[in-house]
């Protein structure tokens, strides 16, 4: 692994409600020095759910997003509360968002989204042994629950619906997980 | 589809180099008003390259990541730059991060990074037909150039190192992408 740069100095340059942004000035190895803006990571992370039901579909939800300014179809996520472990977060948040609680647990893989911008990390995890359970979250509207075969998932990132770069390669992924695991 | 939430305004709230924040206010079809923030959208978009050799070896790079602080592998990328095509934008990366042209490019798929709050859309393209070609690019230390066999795709998203969702995704896109292709 190459030597990490030296952080000569981390500078706060603007601060909304959600978001910080930060200058990281940088020195490689090789002695040329760079500054970087990128959003300061807060919180405790967020979790990403692929719910698999007894007849390996999963579930997934149409809600509105806001950066694009349109309904999207997605996994179901969130960010991890205070307190929270990333199991009992997940199981939150699939509980508010699609109205499943999940006695089976299983963490499989930290993501970044755009490391060389943001710290922000989610933990995927799969859901099973769902049950139907609802709890009320601070969704403005109720999201749209749609079962997918997994079988099928070839198709779906064919959609232009479904374009999230993590919820596809969670799914693919769980599909890989499925299939080692049923050998 | 359901009906979308009315934008009632949009508010700038914070602004540095490279970001904008902004506020989105909305009015949900049931009546329900939220205000949600926001990256900016600026620029031309992106482009992601999933550079596959004869042998079915993809290009991957180990650069360092501002967000995480840490190296990570993943694969070349980098924003469009203006008058530039998504193919013409893709070779060019390829020619900087990873020393590679492409003589054959096909547009993959439009992802999105986190569509809750930034606008960001990537554009995936599959280059063949590679030849060794080194342009300077602005990277502060020459990256270093991987080749994966493509077939042993499922070792290397369980890597710490590799944590990228839309790198994944693009990987298991292209391996079905290409196993279609070839049937």
């Amino acid at each position: 692994m190459p030597v990490k740069p030296e952080v000569l100095k981390v500078t706060p340059t603007a601060r909304s409600r959600l978001f910080q942004v930060e200058e990281l000035k940088l020195r490689f190895s090789n002695g040329v020095e760079r500054t970087y803006e990128r959003l300061a990571s807060r919180g405790n992370g967020a979790v990403m759910i692929v719910a698999v039901d007894a007849q390996e579909h999963v579930i997934l939800i149409r809600e509105y997003a806001g950066g694009i300014e349109d309904y999207t179809l997605t996994l179901p996520k969130g960010l991890i509360d205070p307190g929270e472990t990333p199991h009992i977060a997940a199981d939150r948040e699939l509980k508010e968002e699609a109205g499943f609680g999940a006695n089976r647990l299983h963490t499989l893989k930290k993501m970044t989204a755009a490391p060389n911008y943001m710290g922000h990390r989610i933990t995927v995890i799969i859901a099973r042994d769902l049950y139907p359970c609802k709890l009320e979250g601070d969704e403005p509207e109720p999201m749209e629950v749609i079962r997918w075969p997994l079988a099928r998932l070839d198709e779906l990132v064919l959609q232009d619906e479904f374009t999230e770069g993590r919820a596809i390669a969670a799914l693919y992924m769980t599909r890989h997980f499925l299939a080692v695991e049923g050998q």
